[in-house]
């Protein structure tokens, strides 16, 4: 299932061509690209240790020789000089499985994305025939692009619900009850390639450090809020799994003493009064009339005040859970994904209250809390960092 | 302060003579051995990726030349052959001030105590003459050993606060509020040796994997009830600070809404309803005579179920709060340390009972929760490993 070990290892250690790699240095500086994605050469030294001036010389070498590609950009608003690895042929694959859609990328070794499609799956959808119409849709997208399928190093799978890791398989818990018990070798077979697979907050929260606006963010809590409420975890710069891979479990925090029966199996937890099934719910009993997510973002702009009320007290409580878990990770962001991130600040102030709330002081005062810089695209994203992460993981 | 660049770093690369460290796995080896303390072959095999033919024969050169000695231990119910260090003159200080107490230690980068010795501070000491008390006891004990001050490396200090690693100062929150705006630069000048310093429940938390019966434990949770109330954090097999170096705030929890106002500018904190101070108070109401944590203790073992209720009020508090924070760290281990722990099941009871409340069932299924392995040494050891530990990490 999710073992690196299994994972094809071509074209991991030697991203350029080999001659160019003969110095330790140049090896160090490759591998924290492949890691952490194009990188200034301040980042680069800082990551690695190497002076800038070295740092400095081995890019412009590096770059003769056409491993890495340099462009000009600001950083913290002075120019700097970005480096990217170039393209080696290799492609990694991310698959996003969300309550409706599946997303696919495709993208190289130095985190470009060559393609990216999202398909609509029905509510409820049959897992076993999602991931076939997933499996189709990679080989499309793979014809299209005239990339041949050995290209493909492997195939990161982003599930909506806890994976024990133990055992490879998809826990009670997950949004979607179809899911449930899936072992994940199942998904090899149908996409006839190796297959990484991970729960979706983590995800998120890898995006955020490889792909987004926040690469280099050494501990970092991702939560996202749909359906449930989830987190992943960066900590001390690495994606945090815990004992049994089963982390994050924000969603399942209780908050109120008499209340009611979760899916988790316990009672008044976060979920039962946060998530976005239940805001849905509660605007209904208003309108007498079924309300979406996408009504909750138009009427939430609009200022509809009972929009903003359901949202302001879901942000609260959110809000306060991630404060007690601040107040033990101390992480220096907080980024908030999922559906409803359109509404912006509607939605980050009250949790910001909740956080000022529970957290003590020094905390709450330096935690920055900030919507997701990737939206829908996180996941996907994120699948994709995994396969190359965990080629260089496996390589090692 | 805290910098390791400032650790002097004789020694550290080489603990036995140079000639046998000639080879590089040797010295991943020694690494290992300096970073974890005494581990078995199966051990040193696992953390180093070495195959277990490879470590034994390297270990049976280095016991050869004297750098390490080995004797035969049982684990997990089997034999196995433990490896450590063998003395190179090095010491590591490991200084522990508690409420009540100042406890030093001396031991060697091979984890072994050579000499171990606590006083008596009277109950809101100064803080600099209990400084300059434990100065002069560790001047004494190296008389008394005959230790060269030049063969100290450094003196590991535990505090009973939360540090901010940005500036190296006590942060407002510590218990003993003399400490609070103490620059750990100050210590130094006392104790004229380079100083580390940490928070006594990170403190607690190093001690249990390098010297304590869970070495190895990869995430783990050390909570400290006393005074105050707080955590320690391993993850991924590392100690963990965070973004500031302000983790494991456990104790600042809101866990009532109209409750008392804490001393770090919240209200209704965990601590404020059960820390060992709120405890004595509560008793106290009732005998109507200062009561001690001594006395909880007596009178807990005989069965005084006034004793038996205020401890159990306050263990399920701890464990709901422990809880929140295990469903989203999934530690493998959560350790209890303080002045309580000689209550044995009657404190950890309740708190199991708190994390089965506040815990999704397959986390409070799989979390072991026992009693802190090293009692009240615990943080006075894991001030000496951050020592061991930090030479090494300077010397990478």
């Amino acid at each position: 299932m999710t073992a690196t070990p299994g994972l094809p290892l071509r074209g991991a250690r030697n991203p350029g061509s080999q001659g160019a790699l003969r110095h330790l240095n140049q090896e160090r500086l490759v591998e924290f690209l492949l890691a952490n994605g194009p990188s200034t050469q301040a980042e680069l030294a800082r990551g690695t240790g190497l002076s800038t001036a070295t740092v400095s010389n081995i890019v412009r070498d590096m770059a003769m020789k056409g491993v890495v590609a340099t462009s000009p950009v600001t950083s913290s608003g002075r120019r700097a000089l970005l480096v990217q690895l170039t393209d080696t042929g290799d492609i990694a694959v991310g698959v996003d499985f969300g309550r409706r859609h599946v997303r696919i990328v495709l993208c190289t070794l130095g985190y470009e994305v060559i393609a990216e499609e999202e398909v609509p799956l029905p509510l409820g959808y049959d897992v076993s025939g999602a991931v076939r119409e997933a499996a189709e849709l990679l080989d499309r997208m793979l014809l299209a692009g005239a990339h041949d399928r050995q290209s493909v190093l492997s195939v990161g799978v982003g599930i909506p619900g806890p994976i024990d890791r133990r055992t490879g398989t998809v826990l009670q818990g997950a949004i979607l009850p179809e899911w449930v018990g899936v072992r994940l070798r199942d998904l090899e077979d149908v996409f006839r390639f190796p297959v990484v697979v991970d729960n979706d907050a983590n995800l998120g929260a890898l995006a955020e450090v490889t792909w987004g606006a926040n690469r280099g963010v050494r501990n970092l809590i991702f939560v996202k809020i749909g359906t449930g409420i989830g987190a992943g975890l960066i900590l001390n710069g690495q994606p945090y799994y815990g004992f049994l891979g089963i982390t994050g479990e924000l969603g399942h925090t209780p908050v109120t003493d008499q209340g009611v029966i979760c899916r988790c199996g316990n009672r008044g937890c976060l979920e039962t009064i946060a998530s976005t099934t239940v805001m849905i719910e509660t605007l209904g009993h208003r309108v007498n009339a079924p309300v979406s997510t996408a009504d909750i973002l138009q009427r939430g702009r609009d200022r509809d005040p009972a929009v903003l009320r359901v949202v302001s007290d879901a942000g609260i409580a959110i809000g306060q859970a991630i404060g007690n878990i601040a107040n033990v990770i101390n992480p220096e962001l907080v980024l908030i994904g999922g559906p409803l991130v359109g509404l912006g600040d509607a939605l980050l102030d009250p949790i910001r209250r909740g956080i000022q709330h529970n957290a003590i002081p020094v905390i709450a005062d330096t935690t920055a809390v900030r919507i997701s810089s990737l939206g829908d695209r996180a996941e996907s994203l994120g699948a994709a960092a995994l396969v190359i992460q965990g080629a260089l993981a496996g390589n090692e």
